[in-house]
């Protein structure tokens, strides 16, 4: 069972976090709960590192940040303990979860799930530092954004747990962001690769590393909220039935530019060295498009978060000087997509998304399409309303026909 | 160089220390800081803790509150890098510092220095989290009130280190206090024994563990300031040019209460369950004066801080109905002493101690004494004044004659 930051932001709601384990335990499952630091514990020790060393040393700010994990177990386990049960807290140290030293966003290499059984068999409740690892030498360091769910299912996969629970403010994964598609949907059952779509296209609730590390180790999660005790959605290996939906969700990202250059010269590597220069000035690239036009010349355009525009506009800048190109920058920006496993066997797809859209007057300025996903860049103003139509053309808001009945245990 | 928590409160506070140790540093030394909690984080912890779990599992509290100094030693770290010095962070599980299992008030075991001289070598300066160790089998435990000095003492010795340096935010040890007394002088120099004498006699500053650990590694240690470069008070092994001086301090400690049983069954054993019951109810008796009557009965009488009056009360109660005596509480003491490692070889010291109290006019109610220390109980309105009064009767507030010349290098 993982809490994050808001799940255990103060002493009730650890309390009402330690509540949902015990009962868990009382229904006479093993408990390992894998917990964040609370609320905005990990801004406050930022913040402090920020006033101290602009750039601090990523090794030191590994130890600092590891301790808001660390009071958080130890909190929960003296709250358990109120409740009667028992239980006993233990740092990424203490169940030798060993990463490789990359400070910052360091990679788990192995678990020693030997300490963690022990304290299981005992009769405890174990409280596991999420976000957290030490590398063989015994250096603390930090999984990066989203580490506390990196956390939680490689724990899971080692313990060969039988279910791995992600508890957020949210009841699951929904067919569209309920706060702007009133119709929207939770979803029962997704699957990995769906999820890591929808995440990369702004769904929140999970990173892509937990997803993809669920996937690769066969580990459902199930999403849920720590608010009620209704199911939520469980994150799962692409099964048969799932192929009758063929669209699961929509997502809609919004603040997006769009940097187009102009005139580029058609040769090899011209390409990679502009990406290039822009990965190492850390603006994230989103989709691109090339284009070459009779001239022998190249059209490039890629999109960026808005918030990177500024520093994608010195780098670019820069290149279009060395390569004799033009730029233009747009930075009124959306992307609706779709997204669903069934496009890979269905057709017609794109075509019904495309003609809603246009039958909603929506200017469609882009496409780019993977197996499981196509997207659009439209205007930002008509982004919430585009989210809508495409939500409504794939009936999204209807329970999935027949789910029901041929849903398989696995 | 230990720094306790108001030495590195704040950000400035922590880039004072830092500079400090690269001045040490470029002196030509290899340093070695010990930190404590940032200002009042531990406090802060606790109070989470007491809202969570009115009685917290003593390895939990552990757990929570080592966080405290591996927040402080990583910030020191990031100042030191910021200032262009080299250095690295290390906890007591990263030191190899081993405990025994006592949570809450952990005897350290062993130390395995490989690790800090290491690091040394490599030319860094190394900030060690004070307070806190691990067991053999990883578990977090912390040393108990005045842990970090016992820390730094325990480290200093390991490392065979050339001195130990307790910056704190007084100048050193005085003669008495100033705030009471504005003759006092700091001391330049005193003996373990005599250093041991003045902290339980209420003279802050520095624990006795920490001081019997120095002592039995013949570790010197340096009391100075992190506010000035002045040299503070080095508390060493008793040497001959100590001698001369008979007495070196004056102490006070305010807020006693006396406990008076009449009537104690003077068969062996009484005394003994007296003070066992009174252990258990977590109750500190100071000074003890048995005394038996014509009738055969013992008058048992002792002295308890203020605050644990309460708590002797009701334990007392309890012991008259099983024993048949008759208690007598008294609120309104306090004790004055005078402090020397002289005294084992000078006579008329107590005289001349009694005889400037009684041309005061302070009344004398119980006199205690040890090889190297003579107390008086008095009635505390009169504390302050006869601590001016000691202080002056033994010309503490002058330098001693000689001690420059003939002080040695150890």
């Amino acid at each position: 069972m993982k809490f994050g930051g808001t799940s255990v932001a103060d002493a009730d709601r650890i309390r009402s976090a330690a509540r949902r384990a015990i009962q868990t335990r009382q229904a006479g499952h093993q408990v390992v709960m894998v917990v964040s630091a609370m609320g905005d514990t990990t801004d406050r020790l930022m913040d402090l590192a920020g006033q101290i060393n602009a750039d601090p040393p990523k090794r030191e700010l590994d130890q600092l940040l590891a301790t808001g994990e660390q009071v958080t177990i130890s909190l929960v386990a003296m709250a358990l303990e109120a409740m009667g049960a028992k239980a006993i807290s233990l740092t990424a140290g203490q169940i030798g979860l060993v990463t490789d030293d990359i400070h910052t966003k360091a990679r788990i290499k192995s678990i020693d799930v030997r300490r963690i059984r022990e304290q299981l068999e005992a009769g405890r409740i174990v409280i596991v530092a999420g976000f957290q690892g030490v590398t063989e030498n015994g250096a603390v360091t930090t999984l990066g954004r989203g580490g506390s769910n990196v956390s939680l299912v490689a724990i899971a996969a080692a313990l060969k747990a039988d279910v791995c629970e992600n508890y957020t403010d949210v009841d699951g994964i929904y067919t569209a962001d309920p706060r702007i598609v009133p119709t929207a949907r939770k979803i029962d059952r997704i699957s990995y690769d769906e999820m890591l779509e929808l995440a990369s296209l702004g769904a929140g609730v999970l990173q892509n590393r937990a997803v993809e590390f669920a996937k690769k180790y066969n580990v459902p999660i199930h999403v849920r909220s720590s608010l009620n005790s209704r199911k939520g959605t469980l994150i799962v290996t692409e099964t048969g039935p799932m192929e009758r939906i063929v669209v699961s969700g929509a997502a809609l990202k919004s603040s997006l530019a769009r940097v187009t250059l102009r005139n580029v010269p058609n040769r090899p590597g011209v390409a990679a060295r502009i990406f290039h220069t822009l990965a190492n000035a850390h603006v994230v690239v989103d989709d691109i498009i090339q284009t070459i036009d009779e001239s022998r010349r190249a059209t490039v355009s890629f999109t960026v978060d808005l918030a990177d525009l500024a520093d994608a506009r010195k780098v670019v800048a820069t290149i279009c000087k060395m390569q004799g190109c033009r730029a233009i920058f747009e930075d009124h920006l959306a992307k609706v997509s779709a997204v669903g496993v069934g496009m890979r066997v269905h057709t017609g797809v794109a075509e019904r998304m495309f003609s809603a859209l246009a039958k909603a007057s929506i200017n469609i300025q882009n496409i780019t399409t993977s197996e499981i996903k196509i997207s659009c860049l439209i205007d930002r103003g008509q982004g919430k309303k585009a989210l809508r139509v495409v939500h409504d053309a794939f009936h999204l808001g209807r329970s999935p026909k027949g789910a029901k009945k041929t849903r398989r245990k696995k």
